[in-house]
């Protein structure tokens, strides 16, 4: 008897209605012969109004009451859903992160899974029961409650799958799959049917929104099959795993768009130890992601460091950096908006010279000009004007005959 | 320096701005020197409005599964008004029933507390923190999550104001403490500045709402001294405590009334043993309280049984004994609406004989007919036309004086 894992995301459970039409899915799966655990997010915006009644109360409010306030979200689903599944005729029961064995660490909001002890999910499927389990949420070995932060609930998914020994990890979505590009920007994009970790991971970084990049690191270490999936029909999605023999063949398996990028650039930095080390700290610190670090020696002993950062970022990092910009004796803060990033990612794209030649070259028949490069060994990003992010998209696309 | 429990209910906390006014009530308490512990229930109509969502996807959802939906409303109050107290400036923790130590056993709705263990409430306290504990809900040992039912987060308060030893516990309300007769009813009712935990019982059970007769029983066995407050002003309300001497004192402390009561009468039941148990443990089982039972012997062996319950219970009641008259050799079930019971409740009653002479006269000098007469050592109720219970009311209120 095979062991399922799925998830549902918010969307998907947002009222009464979609709340039957997931229990109906997990009905289907569990009466075809697997056993089959449930994790869920909080209902539709749920989690926004909870955080949108907080912040009436003061505009910073403690972690760990937020944390405390916002599991309640999840708490809702899960009983309803085992609700729902129950009047379909099954017998559910649900559990909350804590009940379910999810062990975090860390801060309250943004808590790591330590540990996933599920003995009472496991006891519950081998009773026969269909086991609903929160997702985002979990406890310190002390009892605080904690959520996981952006992508919790994937990430929570992918670590039953893993202590349960699942023969899949299905990640339930509103779109068909991961997609070669985005299809709101090229037509003719098209669906993968089965990717790497790695490349999973470089498209998940890079803005397909579809499964987060903790989840697929979890994944990959855990050797968990993942399937992308649309909750609307029954069409297999996207397969993410290791295979063998993949690694060799020379392929660029998606690109990945960007948009709202900024890019920020201290020029005249000294060019001592340390410097370079202790701006990303201080960035890093705030929670900023940072992408695309470009540095260039110049004359005199100075360097020009470039990055780029998200602009819902943008306020915060100016805040840490304006004093430090003079503290480490920097010359001048810049700073440039409506920029986008465009990425093509390929697990064979180290072995095959040429991949970022052709890249440039797409772009350059398109007129469109590049601010910033960036290499990996499976990826290839290119900083360009926003207002160009569809043409680049179409004619890379076109290019490598996605 | 002195513990103090307070505990607020549902329509206190309803909204932001109330919140507010209960963290200013508990920060007054705590600056004042006291180290201060709040109990609270779930936002003005929330735990109704998830009632009402579980009942859209069934109409009997499984017990489980609504105490995992109902606990999520305490969860949501203790957060914001922990949030409330940071926001004023006081460091405050909050904790769900069984983070908080709240043992119980039972059923999953109706669960009673075993023990509080409030070693970690203690320790919030200890290190300066205000401790926000959510009332109604508490975890089995085996971690399921249960809530406790009616009057659940009054329990709550008390049972944490025994385990902390704690010198009051303080239950506000939106009326100004216990009354010698419903203040709707009698336009000159006063305020009981003292009762006993006896006397609060008799009133509490017959129909003052204000406090819950679980968390009276829990307060006179654990000898915790309570306080009925209203949360609009500062002056005191009514003090609930065992006082040596009070029972000498022979006085009527109070006037209860409940309405909408239905008389039950079974006809020609059969004088035999264990008939009467029967009918009565049918009726417990459904979990419909029985008040006043009179048993009066006919001719010929038969028995005449009269009780009253609640007309919120009459259908249920109805189906339970229309099978089992038929069963005992009954010859007749009868019924009766439109019901009040008027009680007269004083510790030193039983001393003092009369007092249910003068009740009788009361009634009788304003021309109200009594159906049913029932005793206990502390209070003598009579059941009457419940058009006449405003009369009765007053009549009896003036007669003793109240």
């Amino acid at each position: 008897m095979a062991v399922i894992v799925q998830k549902y995301g918010g969307s998907s459970v947002a009222d009464i209605e979609k709340i039957f039409h997931v229990a109906r899915r997990v009905a289907k799966t569990a009466a075809g012969g697997n056993q089959v655990a449930v994790v869920v997010s909080a209902m539709g915006d749920t989690t926004d109004e909870l955080l949108a009644l907080a912040k009436q109360i003061m505009p910073n409010p403690p972690r760990r009451e937020l944390a405390m306030l916002l599991s309640t979200g999840e708490q809702v689903s899960i009983a309803l859903l085992a609700m729902a599944l129950t009047a379909l005729g099954y017998e559910a029961v649900s559990f909350t992160g804590p009940q379910a064995g999810v062990k975090t660490k860390g801060d309250h909001l943004e808590a790591r899974i330590i540990a996933f002890e599920a003995e009472r999910v496991k006891a519950a499927l081998a009773a026969g029961k269909i086991a609903v389990v929160a997702g985002f949420q979990g406890a310190r070995p002390d009892g605080e409650i904690c959520t996981l932060g952006r992508g919790g609930s994937d990430t929570t998914a992918v670590a039953l799958a893993a202590a349960l020994g699942a023969e899949t990890c299905e990640i339930y979505t509103d779109v068909d799959g991961i997609f070669t590009v985005d299809p709101r920007l090229v037509d003719n994009a098209s669906k993968i049917a089965q990717i790497t970790y790695d490349e999973m991971l470089e498209l998940a970084s890079l803005g397909a929104k579809v499964l987060h990049p903790r989840a697929v690191e979890c994944a990959k270490e855990h050797g968990v099959l993942l399937h992308v999936r649309s909750s609307f029909h029954e069409k297999p999605g996207t397969i993410v795993e290791e295979v063998a023999g993949m690694e060799k063949e020379a392929v660029v398996r998606g690109i990945a768009c960007d948009e709202d990028q900024v890019k920020i650039a201290l020029r005249g930095v000294p060019d001592k130890p340390g410097v370079a080390a202790r701006i990303f700290t201080a960035i890093g610190e705030a929670g900023i992601n940072v992408d695309l670090i470009v540095q260039s020696l110049r004359r005199n002993g100075e360097n020009d460091i470039l990055f780029t950062i998200s602009e819902e970022d943008f306020a915060e990092a100016i805040a840490i950096l304006t004093p430090l910009t003079a503290e480490i004796g920097a010359k001048e803060l810049l700073h440039e908006h409506n920029l986008a990033k465009i990425s093509v990612i390929g697990a064979g794209m180290i072995h095959q010279a040429g991949v970022a030649a052709k890249m440039f070259d797409a772009l350059a028949k398109a007129g469109i000009n590049i601010e910033i490069i960036s290499t990996s060994e499976i990826k290839i990003s290119c900083l360009i004007d926003a207002d160009r992010i569809q043409d680049a998209a179409r004619a890379i696309h076109d290019y490598f005959q996605l």
